[in-house]
């Protein structure tokens, strides 16, 4: 082991579909990895409904099939856009983002093809993983930005598809996604990821009067200090409606 | 969609490793289905640590795939069967549970190729579903047991490993899974099946002083009568010791 804390990951998925559609172009997915760890893998197809989700979703699973295999997480994003540019012959772009907690390294792997941001904070500072990149799917050789972070108490990342950063577009508002980070930071005595997924939720919903312009996903990943017992856990909660 | 009411699915893993053992030799994944729904594949290989590991992982990660591609559940099963008969030569067994929400058919599918029952409880009673059926990866044609049940509130279902049937077993006691079970479908007021499948561990774990002497996973899945919000949520909790 390369970590010598004991140290406790939480991570937490939020999405909500565009309104009035029943499928969201949005897929995200979490796979265990097979040299210890997680990933989670986000990809939000060009356009919305069934034609997005078709392509989110090959996305997705080809990215979870190769990270499943052992291969790593660079080389599965270029695999993945490979893949939709052959299958879809460079006409339907997709964005994907890749998080792996890798415990072979003790590191935070992020892979980014997507335009948005990601947030990473630790117990110092706040910054912004925003350097330009292509999404996939359109040109050939499309490269991944990825970063490397040393996993430690404090670690926060945020990602998210556009739905989020398009809450409110329709009456010219937009949510200042730092400013409800920063707040949660401050206000949060223990890790709590899903509640602040919710909140991002929350106040992109209200920004579009509980009709979201777009289907939205927020992903966080929060190190916690120490492990309150050594279960894993896994929750799912699915709507129906 | 053939059903009629808002409903909410929540699902819980709890997991466990066996005592001084870095790697569980259980794999439990949570999937999201094509044509609606999730599914979670839970496989538990023969023996403990990394070789056992290796054998679950390669199990469910065949289900998944299968699964992802819109194969139906039984064929998928039989398929890691032939899978893990054809890679190992018929010399290593797994048990492999499969339990999904379909949204084509408004049911929840239990695949069963593990002799372990599954406990269903409904609104009205409390079965087991506990015929005789073989693990895989030992004779050819292993087929899995299926039961297909109507999505509707009050629908449970609890799945687990044999590690929380060895539980105690040193001292020669046993867990009452049965009567844990019931005692929660007579208080809980809310579908909470994170609390149910902490609790099993947690006696579990009791029985064996804090000391597994096996690798336990527990599913539990869990309908609700009504969705709070429409928000699909995902949870993982991965302490690193």
């Amino acid at each position: 082991m390369l970590y010598n804390l004991p140290m406790e990951v939480k991570l937490a998925v939020s999405k909500v579909n565009k309104y009035a559609t029943s499928e969201s172009g949005d897929s995200v997915e979490v796979i265990e990895r097979p040299n210890g760890g997680i990933s989670v893998v986000m990809a939000d197809g060009q356009s919305s409904g069934k034609a997005a989700k078709q392509v989110s979703s090959l996305v997705v699973r080809k990215v979870i099939s190769l990270l499943s295999e052992g291969v790593r997480d660079g080389a599965a994003a270029r695999a993945a856009s490979d893949y939709l540019f052959t299958e879809r012959k460079g006409k339907v772009s997709a964005t994907l983002n890749i998080a792996s907690i890798d415990l072979q390294t003790a590191t935070m792997v992020i892979t980014r093809n997507n335009p948005l941001p990601v947030y990473i904070a630790s117990n110092q500072d706040l910054c912004t993983f925003d350097d330009e990149c292509n999404p996939i799917g359109i040109y050939r050789d499309t490269r991944p930005l990825i970063t490397e972070l040393t996993l430690e108490p404090g670690l926060t990342v945020v990602l998210f598809t556009d739905g989020l950063v398009h809450a409110g577009s329709r009456s010219g508002d937009s949510l200042d996604i730092k400013t409800i980070l920063e707040a949660y930071l401050e206000e949060a005595e223990q890790p709590n990821p899903q509640l602040l997924a919710d909140q991002f939720l929350s106040a992109a919903m209200q920004l579009d009067r509980g009709r979201p312009v777009d289907d939205i996903s927020v992903v966080v990943i929060q190190v916690g200090s120490e492990a309150s017992d050594p279960v894993r856990r896994m929750s799912v909660q699915l709507p129906l409606s």
